[in-house]
């Protein structure tokens, strides 16, 4: 099946500078894919003559006469820029022209387009975002990283649902692990939400492991790790400020004197496959789950490498029918759920 | 000034055939310490025995019949096990025989105890635990990493308080820098009890510079970083499973053949002096802050070296005066709050 990706090409922190490259070279390397380039007409014509490249049935512009800034409030973004490039680009997946849409911009109004324009899911309340994070096993879906600052238990069950369907969908995988993000493995940790969170979730008929802690997500312990987006959000921006560290230190040894210098230079091959094996550009592209439609968040700083890689995401979602087998699994889930509200206001009331 | 450490000699994973070499090697390396070892007296002399040591004025036994368990219940431990190690440990603290205690047992169990047996500074209404760790700039402290799953914005504030008095106290600093860990900078964002929290930090002296997000930890961004128990606890332990698949996949790369062996022989010295910087060991060592006493655990699998640590951060608390500087913020920070419980309760109610 061909795939049509709408590129929101004047997102991100160097725009059309690094979509359209990135979008050329994933044409290049995907014959089954079709890319439309949402953005300002003069810029991407000029971006395309720069690339020597040129349009055709499987390269099109959509035009959009406006752009959201990066610190541009959501909220005014989607009241005033209703022709912005963000915006046009989910347009067409709503429309059906596109099988996803990609986007380096503004997180906020990103998420805020999204979901005024494509709707939710029945049975979602909230989407969430979902990444898959490398571990020592292989890789682990982890959700929600940050749409949501407060969430309900029932909320937690509905990412931890929607991540099942996900990690399934994407790597062809029955019943995926799901493990709840807590203080201890044990039932009795957590905090309160958390409790009532493993006690729906039990409810499901997800393959459900109990808590996992910190660490679990990197060994690897389970498929699926959900957990609110607050603690999501940080979990994943210090675990990059190791990563970070680890490699400035590294090099920091590396480069102290000319023969540390020497070292690394032979070294460099065993130095390049690690640097490969955790390059954070092959984990770019966070999903918007919970939306009648794919759209895949890219880093705002992405050069063309991080942002090929989130291209990457939103075609594998397409291809494995994503939408689809979420709404199928809320659906199949939330049936037994017809007293989870009130499951949910009680513990929330337990909370205070 | 002579200071004297209680050991609870018989906690962690190894018991006292890590603490008692541990404490040995630590009174050689400092002529001004004492130190006290709590536990069973015949697996203590054994231990002496073994290591070839005498008891004298520097080291002596005080015995304890019982000793917890690391999976044991912290509140039947308390209950049943008057005479364990660990709060035998306390009791010195409490009477003034020692001016501080170490232990690698049950951390539920120590802080449960702790907090019965020495009571909290007034003021402070739950202790935090807290750890310095490392950064790209130095070192920040964090708090509270795990001795508290639901905090008020009141709580938040007083883990600041004490954050920035034991910072102080520690690194000899005025007016330590103080973020509160949130999921972005501005202050609109975050959940309801953070941003509660920070309107609490305003009102306070300390140099609070606002929101930090979780990669502000390891930039070094501010000295003292505060949240609640749940996110801290997995955050750290995130962090620290990041640092395990880096190190294990250097590894990997470093072993992968003859060649890369080689390399890795060749490179000894660089991959050594990286990992002395980054070795969890030198940060073991959590306080329990906001006790009327110093109270300091270690990791359960500590080794020789890693209690080392530990008793070395007990040492530099009880000659930094610890208690009594904390003590002394809290009293001068509070006067201001004499409404807080109000502000507190109206913040959590908003929260639902």
């Amino acid at each position: 099946m061909d795939i049509t990706v709408a590129v929101d090409a004047m997102g991100g922190d160097h725009g059309a500078h690094v979509t359209v490259p990135a979008a050329l070279r994933f044409l290049r390397d995907n014959p089954d894919v079709n890319i439309v380039l949402v953005g300002l007409a003069d810029a991407l014509e000029a971006e395309l003559k720069a690339c020597k490249a040129q349009l055709g049935p499987r390269l099109r512009i959509h035009a959009a006469t406006e752009v959201v800034a990066m610190d541009e409030s959501p909220q005014l973004a989607m009241k005033n820029k209703k022709d912005s490039s963000m915006r046009v680009a989910i347009n067409l997946v709503k429309s059906g022209e596109a099988n996803a849409c990609v986007s380096a911009g503004n997180t906020g109004a990103l998420m805020a387009t999204a979901r005024f324009v494509l709707k939710t899911i029945p049975g979602i309340d909230r989407p969430a975002i979902a990444s898959l994070m490398p571990t020592m096993k292989g890789q682990t879906l982890m959700l929600d990283l940050g749409a949501n600052v407060d969430s309900t238990p029932l909320q937690l069950t509905q990412f931890a649902i929607m991540g099942s369907a996900m990690f399934g969908a994407l790597k062809q995988k029955d019943a995926p692990t799901v493990g709840l993000l807590n203080v201890g493995s044990e039932e009795i940790k957590g905090n309160e939400v958390v409790k009532a969170a493993a006690e729906l979730v039990r409810q499901t008929r997800l393959n459900f492991v109990g808590n996992v802690e910190g660490n679990d997500i990197y060994k690897g312990t389970v498929d699926v790790v959900a957990c609110d987006g607050f603690t999501g959000n940080i979990t994943l921006k210090a675990s990059e400020g190791v990563a970070q560290m680890f490699s400035t230190f590294l090099k920091a040894e590396f480069t102290r004197n000319w023969f540390t210098k020497l070292l690394a230079l032979a070294a460099m091959p065993v130095l390049k496959s690690f640097k490969h094996k955790l390059d954070p550009r092959r984990f770019n592209g966070a999903s918007f789950l919970g939306l009648r439609g794919i759209v895949v968040k890219s880093h705002g700083g992405a050069d063309e490498v991080a942002f090929y890689w989130a291209l990457a995401q939103a075609v594998e979602e397409a291809r494995s029918s994503l939408i689809q087998r979420i709404t199928d699994q809320v659906q199949h889930e939330l049936r037994h759920f017809e007293s989870a509200d009130a499951i949910d206001k009680s513990a929330a009331e337990q909370s205070v």
